[in-house]
């Protein structure tokens, strides 16, 4: 059974508290919004889909057994409830778009006299769930898609080994996770001979988090640290890197975690096709290409101190970029709830689909 | 003035604790070969070259102020206490040849019936002494050589940036350091722009002690993390990468810490020269290849905790390769104390170089 992070169902939740990880696995109960903007500002749960549905959720909640006197009064109160856990985490853009989803549902809800008070709670209490199932749905897809397309390289029912960078897992999505997905779906397909996961320095989510899933999952795993990917690949032959995004742009130019950009150069070096998995929602077609993607650069703190402990030496500067690009030259396909593109037919295919999406 | 780590006179020895760096920099008398024993068992001092120094002087010292009865007793003191010091660490194997070395040199000066035993006592010191300059001699030379070889390919007296990995400086060698002398020599030419260290995990020689001797000589410097070499060469013009070797072998191939194979990978994508700085000690031609050097495995524990405090999911397995082999076509040269040779011609060279000197 995968992880789950995020436990709902009739009007309870209760998160794994991502702060105690890994030394201690325990859920803590989201009793409303109040709570909820505590775990999201606390980092309690982290990620940013992870963050949207645990806020959401925490509405969902603190809105379930409760009675409103008129349809205003409830548009009033979810859409003040909305704004102020966006409070919480104000660069988690997530959060904020789905506040802003919900909010305009509420105000469509609002307008439509058909809809009498109950059932105004009752569809916007059923939009909230849909996002959770949304979200597992499509890294299930993703999953799906993901591993079809590596195995469709392999012959003889053949299994593979995989390596992957950062946390993409339950930990930071509704669930399954997307790159996670991809490996666990080739697992549950038993086609999953090993994966790798790097330590992911200076936050260590792949040390923390990925081998913290890896571990309850019981999947075969090793790992490894950041400086070692290009020799794992010389001395032992890996059938794919799978990575996650944080943004996809039109061209296929990625952002991700400080690190995938380095994995892509000496994944092509060694001939080791290199997949970013993406649902629709992190692919940005406004954005022609990578080089316009600003790098946000952190504290130096991240790296000269693990916890209180100071490991590096007084006095000497840091740079430390929280992301980078990796070209899409580099990259052998992205890997979404609707398919797998090639960089140079993302964007069209991802037009495409809308288009017919919206038609329907 | 750059850092010295190891300061010897007239029969005193003091060290720098490596211990308690980058925290804090307390030198430790060395009183004589109990000390030295203690230091090197201990790890008050590491490197190779720098454990066989340090072994070395402290049976200087023990010796310096003693009186021998006869060549005999002097033989069979300093045998007995060089096998000793080597007990401190088996594995260092430079302490091993130079106790060898100077166990031999015992043997014939006390076979020889024109040298006394006082004169014995000092010709053996003398050995002892021409080591230390010796080997900051060679780590010189390979500075300047180093220097002028990169420069070669800048115009007009400009700057250049540099790249290094793990710790080749004071910390590892007698002094001044094999590609961190390349680095010091570069910034004495007052053509050194900048210089970038990578952390090196596991035991991150470069942040705590590249970066503490990058500090502790006032060089421009940035640390970064193993992860970031992609990135840094993408978003900044670096002239070239330096790194030490423990071992290079005929052809060329050079085995050294883990991730500078990587690093050699990621160079070549973005055009960035890369040197092996390395003394003729370290060239190995009765290895024809890099496939015949055999790559030590080291525990998890070093990948899992940053001293007491756990970093890593338990029960998640590990790799730890302790080095890994950057072929030979990934280097474009190799800097010695003798000059700078491309890997085809590292062969040719030092045997005859080699061959001139035994002969003179």
């Amino acid at each position: 059974m995968s992880l789950k992070a995020i436990k709902y169902s009739n009007g309870n939740l209760e998160i794994l508290d991502q702060l105690l990880l890994p030394a201690q696995s325990k859920y803590i109960d989201i009793k409303g919004v109040e709570d909820g903007w505590k775990a999201i500002n606390k980092m309690q749960v982290r990620g940013a889909p992870a963050i949207a549905i645990v806020g959401c959720l925490s509405l969902a909640v603190e809105i379930y057994e409760e009675m409103f006197g008129s349809k205003q009064i409830f548009k009033q109160e979810v859409e003040g409830k909305l704004n102020y856990l966006v409070s919480a985490r104000p660069t988690a853009v997530n959060m904020k778009l789905a506040a802003e989803e919900l909010i305009s549902l509420a105000n469509v809800l609002a307008q439509d006299e058909s809809v009498p008070v109950d059932k105004m709670k009752e569809r916007f209490l059923n939009a909230i769930e849909d996002m959770l199932e949304k979200d597992i749905a499509d890294n299930m897809a993703i999953g799906k898609n993901g591993a079809n397309e590596i195995l469709s390289n392999i012959p003889n029912g053949g299994s593979v080994r995989i390596l992957t960078h950062c946390n993409t897992g339950s930990l930071a999505t509704a669930g399954y996770g997307t790159a996670l997905g991809v490996i666990r779906k080739l697992q549950e397909m038993n086609r999953l001979e090993h994966v790798y996961c790097t330590e992911t320095r200076p936050y260590n989510q792949g040390a923390r988090l990925t081998a913290y899933e890896l571990v309850h999952d019981k999947l075969p795993a090793t790992l490894i640290l950041d400086n070692m990917v290009a020799s794992l690949f010389k001395s032992r032959r890996v059938a794919a890197v799978v990575v996650g995004a944080d943004r996809v742009a039109a061209n296929g130019d990625t952002a991700n975690k400080i690190g995938t950009y380095q994995i892509g150069v000496v994944a092509k070096y060694h001939n080791v096709p290199f997949y970013v998995a993406a649902p629709f929602t992190s692919i940005d077609l406004k954005i022609p290409s990578g080089d316009r993607i600003v790098i946000e650069e952190r504290p130096d703190r991240e790296m000269t101190h693990v916890g209180e402990h100071r490991i590096a030496a007084p006095g000497i500067a840091c740079w430390n970029p929280a992301f980078d690009v990796t070209s899409a030259d580099l990259i052998t396909g992205i890997i979404t709830e609707k398919g797998v593109f090639k960089p140079d037919e993302l964007k069209e295919k991802v037009e495409t689909i809308i288009s017919v999406n919206q038609k329907l």
